[in-house]
């Protein structure tokens, strides 16, 4: 089946070829980079986000370098550079520095995610099956925020790849979008793949969130992470926490979909993880106009950390890690680990 | 001292004007409505909003059908039918009714709102400078949403009422504005008075709030109320609900300014207030730009209710109502009712 969502991020000759996600949905562009620079304007302007499309990007960005004969730290260095908080852009980059030729890595880098995130969506699925079969509407109601679809993979997404999952697996299931401001890639990027997929959705503002579960529309939460600390702390798009607190309250399981790439077991908590702040614009301007007074300042911090006790399981692509989470995720970390090694060793011995 | 935001809502002449408050903070301006259908069509889109504003306009609206001749059963009803959740409407449709001179009755509702406001803000300020002593900050972190300001009203305001004279009996303190999906209340409007009342703000996302408490920095939350029922269920603008679960796991004061006017003894719970749907667009566009995929169906709940028990303190004109809420309600209801019955029979005295 031909996927219905373009590829994200690919390797076309000697330059990297981005969907513009700055477009969508209105008009499905992509952009051309040539250059390291052109690759760190992308990511910074969030042409291209989301963690594990970060990390591919990071890996491409350093093949780049490679094909120019630019000096490789330094590229490095800018690329980790523009967005702080997904650790996948500083692995991806990682990945395609230690290897010996950094365009097959980065090739490779995407396939593997695209597989990864399809083992994740097949670990999740039978938990969105299993409350199918408990919920009392004729639908499994699935919240969700941000995007953490395709558009931020390689393909086929993490989050989102659980919900398509059950629903390739015959889960009746509706699916409320937060919009996600500031950037919306809620009410953006996700409702456009969902409206691809033939998966009923429908966007609301990100304050919604609290009225539905009240009223008993939401069955569980999914989400993706930028980053999954050892302990299970887990740092995603701003407004994550606030949703893990209300799930808590309602008692609706909340689920974290995080490939092994964005489990990051250098860092032992939430309180390790860098939050990136953005620039005032993103919320002071709709449009070409200015909605927040002048004089007014705006803080723009792009992601919060919801602590391990809030989230109910870690979807991986290793499986599905429960409390305790130090455990459990250092085991299916390890595994992926692993299994990437067995991948990178057995490229060498082709070369 | 003159008051740095200009009226609201004024009777001028024969006819209504009402700051556009869809202009904000853009421009200041105003529309001038000389019949019914124009004022209805200002009320709902909201060129002007806020329930204590609302109950003026509610009030204005008859006055404006009775200096036509037109047939004031009829303009009442359809008054009322532009927005159902905030319960001043039609209690100042009421008032207007009920008055052998709906005009001078309409003016009064006016002067009574702020004189109200003000007490409202005297009652509260003691409650923030109290937080004030106890933060370990050097100012008091206060987090409003929507806008419960002087606009919000025919003038000073409720929950910006209950800051504003904090901070006038010199409380230092800094405001966190929710912007306010979809219509942006907080960051075009109450980001807009309290930089003309001189007091330091920042414009968050509505998202972030979870995170600013999570980080501690968020002592209280004031939000106004659209509509408090008998037992103390509080209907307010989409989101404020999120944020009394937020501020419950915080274990931060929520506190609700509310105008006697807005206490609906009538109402029983929660259950019994009807929240209103708007339009799509509110939320699918942005400037003129469609940012939901055609196709895809958007909700859009203007307001959520917030049960009684996540609420810490009730703040009226006629004193602060503490839980139970059901005996304290209707106390200072009936107090507030008796202090315009006073004002209502002086007037027609004065005739």
């Amino acid at each position: 089946m031909r996927d219905p969502v373009p590829p994200t991020i690919e390797w076309r000759g000697d330059r990297v070829r981005l969907v513009d996600q700055r477009l969508l949905p209105g008009r499905l562009a992509f952009v051309e980079c040539a250059t390291v620079d052109e690759l760190c304007a992308a990511i910074a302007t969030m042409a291209v986000r989301g963690a594990p499309a970060l990390g591919v990007a990071g890996a491409m960005g350093v093949a780049l370098a490679a094909t120019r004969g630019e000096d490789l730290t330094g590229a490095a260095a800018r690329l980790c550079a523009t967005r702080p908080t997904a650790v996948n852009l500083a692995w991806g980059v990682e990945r395609a520095l230690a290897a010996p030729d950094p365009v097959a890595e980065a090739c490779r880098l995407a396939e593997e995610d695209v597989e990864r995130n399809r083992r994740l969506g097949a670990a999740g699925a039978p938990l969105l099956a299993e409350l199918g079969r408990a919920t009392p509407a004729t639908e499994l109601r699935v919240l969700t925020h941000c995007n953490a679809g395709a558009l931020a993979c390689a393909g086929y997404g993490t989050a989102v790849g659980v919900i398509r999952a059950a629903h390739e697996a015959g889960v009746a299931l509706h699916v409320w979008v937060d919009e996600t401001r500031p950037v919306l890639q809620g009410a953006r990027l996700t409702a456009w793949e969902l409206e691809r997929l033939g998966i009923s959705c429908t966007v609301v503002v990100d304050a919604m969130a609290g009225g539905l579960m009240a009223s008993g529309e939401v069955d569980c939460v999914v989400v993706g992470a930028d980053r999954v600390a050892a302990n299970g702390d887990t740092a995603n798009k701003v407004g994550t926490y606030t949703l893990a607190v209300l799930a808590r309250h309602h008692r609706i399981p909340f689920y974290v979909a995080a490939p092994t790439s964005t489990v990051d077991l250098r860092c032992a908590s939430g309180a390790d993880i860098p939050i990136e702040r953005r620039g005032q614009d993103e919320v002071a301007c709709v449009g070409d106009q200015r909605v927040v007074p002048p004089g007014v300042t705006v803080e723009n911090r792009a992601f919060d950390v919801t602590p391990a006790a809030l989230v109910t399981a870690v979807v991986t692509d290793e499986g599905v890690a429960r409390p305790p989470y130090r455990r459990a995720l250092a085991r299916l970390a390890g595994r992926g680990g692993s299994r990437l090694k067995v991948t990178g060793d057995r490229s060498d011995l082709m070369k």
